[in-house]
């Protein structure tokens, strides 16, 4: 693709010699039918060394290369790649070696592979793609577009939305984790509701979603889930919410619009996280928290508190050692 | 079902009319056919606003509505669901489409889905249920009224008791993690061992079980376990514990009965966690527990004093700017 | 297998008589046929009073019983077990009741098991062996003697050496997490890269491992990861590194070789560790490490300083009572 091509398709100019790209690599591996990119200035000596044909940047650099300038150039290479590589094909159709219930509806556009399983009842949308192993449970609607990735297991009664990919080994709609002591064992509450999806939700491979007890567990629209990502039953998570691998979110959690929440957080049950909060890796939260903060700690705290507690934390023993030496020089005082 | 033939099932009394009941729900979402609970007096308020046709109290409200009044609610209301919602029927028999091996033995009452794998030796119990994708190893024992959801892979020779539901992509029985350096590479200590799990045990999605070196990962009757749990080899897991979701326990590790686990925590190996042991979210246990010990942190201390040392661990800064005060008045004291 | 034999092959000697062993134990648990070891002085006294057939020693015991001494009785005792116990036979060949594409390679000495899906261009290698519900995509190579246990995803061309066991449910190949705000919503930076693993890696069961978004995520040979690990995309691991359970190693991160990550760590996006480095139970290594450091906390620093700030961090409700009683006492001071 030519690089005229390229930046027609972006809306942006280019300077340099209108040369044929034929892939996308990184600054260090890029070769000369290779197009790179240059986010992030601490690269920048680098990317003055590149081996690549041309380069996406923010500012033009002084070297003799094809040079696209635009705004955000990380997102114009992403496009790009999108421009580049061609999603995989499937063959639409339905696997003889599928089991598919008489009583489902799955449209004549979707690819249903060996081994899946369709329930009675469930739904499945145009140019779905619902890859070998998957369970699809009874009255499970799928919308269209949507990717199901192997052995993903979508319990009955659960709603994906539309132009979502759910990784391999993705559980969702299992029981909620409701028991009480009944004075001789624990006895299992009924988990009853479901999980709703959105649409254009991302959700990483062997992340589990439990079903709501009585209502919903919600995932709203845009939502991306890394890898290995729990989320309690009845909990609510807003647009845009980027979570990332192996974060919990505990049962009845509400957390807001265009939340982070880092690596390996954690949050409290029936704890509300306000829209655009940030968590940092790590971060626990046990306390609701208001719109826009953003945390870091177990239990989080402001994360700049959190940066200077931890900074001191380091020096306990120093601390410990001047509490000793001034309690000597008190002794001392007071003796005299 | 009529409000007095609940009560009748409960042993409970209830006033007001008796009026038929459809359904269950939540005091917010609650319509006029459905009955709800009151169980934590924090959410009165909300009660006496419920749209619900009736209500399951502690304490008899002022509100013109059917109550049953009963010790614990929620005990109730779980019991109340039960009554209410029949469990998922299955048509027993095995799909044509599973490969189930002929010396395996399978009772005809159970329900043997498609593409699920029963090897040699299996030996599966009356009503159980084996979802699609199951797999279920040789000589492996599943007993009565089992449930497992999609995908579970049970290896070679383990055990699971009556009653238990192991939700989809539960591994049990994969090797423990044993390896010894053999001056070259690190060797594999063979895995020979087996898991037990015990009756009335259930496993959330995506669990993970190790086998014993040697000998037996036992998991007691009536433990619950949550989502994403990883037990290693040799555990042994006494009656009635919970664990939450994302917890680790090292090999070797020995839980007592009835302890409480919370989300995201970890032991140690070789780690005795003595019976009704109480560890808080994130608890990192590093050493033995007697009976009964309430901890939090990591390493885990007793839970009030780490509520102690984590509400002064904010205050560090603060801390350190007393410190330096201090040594700055004791200067000029030195000084006279 | 009589002691002789055994020694033989471990090119050790042994005093007592030449009895045949039957089997292996723990020192509790073994009987007269068994033959068991003591590696940990620690457990002495237990040796003496085993009932074991034959021990496994360093220095030989005061007991009556034939003793194997070598130097590294752990390892010597795992190689007995591989003597004495074969491991699983499985008969060559593909079940008819496998998805495997025509335009695949397997290898006749290979065994598909039922349910299994084998894609286009897929390479599976000598004596490999493919469990039930196992999806191997296009272009995928398996090496020589590999075992992907059931319901382990292979997503399309990534590459697995030989000798490696990959245990059940473990995601190799899904999506690294990759998106850039176009201004209204994620946009999903397309994922071209792969995974490649080399031989004789052991990988637990329900590990992720994200692709490349466009070079290669690397498992070194001989690397051992215990289950629920979550790897990045792009990280590098090098040979013989140990990762225990529920890690996680975000994206970009490098990892030298012999490192040991115990369980629950975290390492932050584009780290780098150093060779032999090893990080306690829960370390977050937030910063490069160089060779050879041992690290603990979160953000991880040098083991032994945590060691002594985590004694401390006990005390701080008595530090600040000291530090209390301290400015009092200046009061007392400079008021005469």
């Amino acid at each position: 693709m030519y690089i005229s091509e390229i930046t027609s398709l972006l809306s942006a100019s280019f300077t340099g010699e209108d040369i044929d790209i034929k892939g996308v690599s990184t600054i260090e591996e890029a070769t000369s039918s290779d197009i790179t990119f240059l986010s992030n200035p601490k690269y920048t000596s680098k990317a003055l060394h590149t081996k690549a044909g041309a380069i996406i940047v923010k500012q033009k650099l002084k070297i003799d290369m094809p040079q696209i300038i635009i705004g955000s150039p990380y997102l114009a290479f992403a496009r790009v790649v999108s421009f580049l590589y061609q999603s995989k094909k499937h063959i639409p159709g339905m696997s003889k070696h599928a089991c598919i219930h008489a009583n489902s509806r799955v449209d004549t556009s979707a690819t249903i592979y060996p081994h899946a399983y369709i329930g009675r009842g469930a739904k499945v949308g145009p140019n779905c793609v619902i890859y070998p192993g998957c369970f699809v449970g009874e009255d499970v609607v799928i919308g269209d577009n949507t990717i199901l990735y192997p052995n993903v297991a979508v319990y009955d009664g659960c709603e994906i939305g539309k132009g979502c990919i759910i990784h391999a080994g993705v559980v969702i709609g299992s029981d909620g984790f409701g028991f009480v002591w009944d004075g001789q064992k624990h006895f299992k509450v009924p988990q009853r509701g479901k999980v709703i999806i959105k649409d254009d939700v991302e959700i990483g491979s062997n992340c589990t979603i439990d079903r709501a007890a009585l209502t919903t567990t919600h995932i709203g629209s845009d939502v991306k889930m890394d890898n290995l990502v729990q989320i309690g039953h009845n909990v609510t998570i807003g647009d845009h919410t980027i979570i990332v691998a192996q974060t919990g979110i505990a049962g009845s959690a509400h957390i807001g619009k265009s939340v982070i929440l880092a690596g390996q957080c954690g949050v409290g049950g029936h704890i509300t996280v306000g829209d655009g909060c940030v968590a940092g890796a790590r971060a626990g939260i046990a306390n609701d928290l208001p719109k826009g903060k953003v945390v870091s700690g177990y239990p989080a705290i402001d994360h700049n508190k959190w940066l200077r507690a931890q900074n001191i934390y380091k020096k306990l023993p120093d601390l410990l050692k001047r509490i000793k030496a001034i309690e000597g020089r008190l002794k001392d005082l007071e003796k005299d």
